[in-house]
């Protein structure tokens, strides 16, 4: 079997694979030792070529692999947890593994941020201090308010967990209406609308797919009360940012602290960057480059086994439900 | 016995102890019960006449006790924590129980917020949000990052152990070199220096007394790495602003969370507002109005019992040490 990596040219070395990183990762299993044949690329005018004689490929930056050649092609191990440019270009009969999961202890560090910057009111602080205007305003503890964490996967479990035992009333919203962290009750998303007047923050991690696009909208963002501060580090798409930023600059939301955007870069002349009670962080706030590809790199190598024993693989990508 | 109550007719009502407050919360003692008369002014002119016939003063506003007649005064309980104007016009003999620990729950989650903002890198963030520039920057979780705390007091404690328990590295700083917190070292501010190269996190909840005043001049704030974030909660007359303002307009410094400064409110004109890497909360960061009054009647309930039966007080102030 001819496992191919392919890298982008373009990213850090720290998110590149090298052969030699692969191989060692392979040596230090004796059950993987000596059992494949590598190949490495990344220059996108030879992609075709090693694709058309790949089994398995692990891939650093996003391809279409509908308009491949990919006769042999039975797996595809990407380094991104979203996957939703991936499934555009799909190819039925190919597994598909994700990086979920990889983001969970940063991520979970930076949604106790967001969540203590609301409880401290630093959306307004941070903009009285430009207007250089001294307004103090003495509210209570952070523990015992309510966070909504919309999707309970690899980073909002690690987010319930730690704002449960920060003392945050954790609500969580999956599909299923069931998750395993550490929530005081968990809810599916046609029950939402009842819970939303009593959140203090909102939280997504959640995937874009066709159910979730477009799912807070300006009815639903309108549900929030005026206190309730929007913390977005999932796919931006699932919310409508136009209504998010109105919201803002009325008053009528107490702040968001938002790491992706419908574009990105986010262009100069969007007025999000200067709305007031917006504060930015250009998506860098889950990814750990000293950790990530050693992350992605041990789930790769178990799935491997599993691979050739034929046992369910981790992370395996639901191609119709999206995530 | 006549405990006075000298309320601030300027602070909110949520800090003004009523003689219908006080009166309830002696009821539900009955060792307290019917053993001492009420009396409680908020006018600055009758004050006079309030404290010469006091035996025991709780008091809401800042008094120079040694400009009064007291003569059967021998306890005062205050409202804050810091008691350096206090002591300025102290008069020997006189017991002074402060406000300790009031501060410690909403202390403690504000300075874990102002560690993970650092950790994130939001002073660059914010900046750099202002300028309408995308800079990505990918550091790793905050766990195992290292905080030292000046001050291993009422907040100085919980904030010791709320960072321990999120996996930070804690180094306490106090006058003996032990502290019954959760720290992974306890050291005398003698040996701070050779600490500081290695310091994420540099938080300061030190009271002043004139062995704190101007401890961190420019010297030694020098010795942190360019890298380090400075939390200020405690007295601002701890620190050099001026040294601070310079060093973070240079890049010697990654940022500075400030609750407090050396003049209050901070002048509009005062070139520390648009500072790079400042985010400035207006010393209001560890009151919890909706708690406060509740908490310090605690304390002041408990000490009436132990004054009563003789035996030491809660939170008394060494007014030769000065806090």
């Amino acid at each position: 079997m001819n496992i191919h990596i392919e890298n982008d040219a373009n990213a850090v070395s720290a998110l590149q694979l090298t052969l030699a990183r692969l191989r060692q990762a392979l040596d230090d299993h004796p059950q993987l030792k000596d059992q494949f044949t590598l190949t490495e690329n990344s220059d996108p005018t030879q992609t075709a070529s090693f694709l058309v004689e790949s089994d398995i490929l692990w891939s650093g930056r996003k391809l279409e692999i509908d308009s491949f050649d990919t006769p042999r092609l039975g797996w595809v191990q990407v380094m991104s947890a979203g996957v939703e440019q991936w499934l555009a270009h799909w190819r039925d009969g190919i597994t598909l593994t994700n990086a979920s999961g990889v983001h969970g202890d940063k991520g979970a560090e930076f949604i106790l941020m967001a969540s203590l910057m609301f409880n401290f009111g630093m959306p307004g602080f941070l903009q009285d201090q430009t207007l250089r205007l001294w307004r103090p305003s003495f509210g209570g503890c952070a523990r015992g308010k309510t966070v909504m964490l919309l999707g309970v996967g690899g980073i909002g479990a690690a987010a319930a967990n730690l704002l449960s035992a920060q003392g945050y009333r954790v609500l969580g919203v999956t599909r299923s209406g069931k998750c395993e962290a550490d929530v005081a009750g968990c809810i599916t998303i046609d029950d939402v609308d009842d819970f939303l007047p009593q959140v203090d923050v909102l939280v997504s991690t959640l995937p874009l797919t066709p159910q979730t696009h477009q799912l807070f909208d300006r009815r639903r963002l309108g549900l929030l009360s005026a206190h309730a501060g929007v913390v977005i580090v999932g796919r931006a798409d699932v919310f409508d940012y136009t209504a998010l930023r109105e919201m803002l600059t009325a008053g009528e939301l107490a702040g968001a602290v938002l790491d992706v955007y419908p574009q990105e870069p986010l262009p100069q002349d969007d007025p999000l960057w200067g709305t007031p009670g917006v504060i930015m962080t250009p998506h860098c706030s889950l990814d750990d480059h000293s950790a990530y590809l050693e992350s992605c790199l041990d789930v790769f190598i178990d799935n491997l086994a599993r691979y050739r024993q034929q046992t369910p693989l981790r992370n395996q990508v639901d191609t119709v439900r999206g995530y």
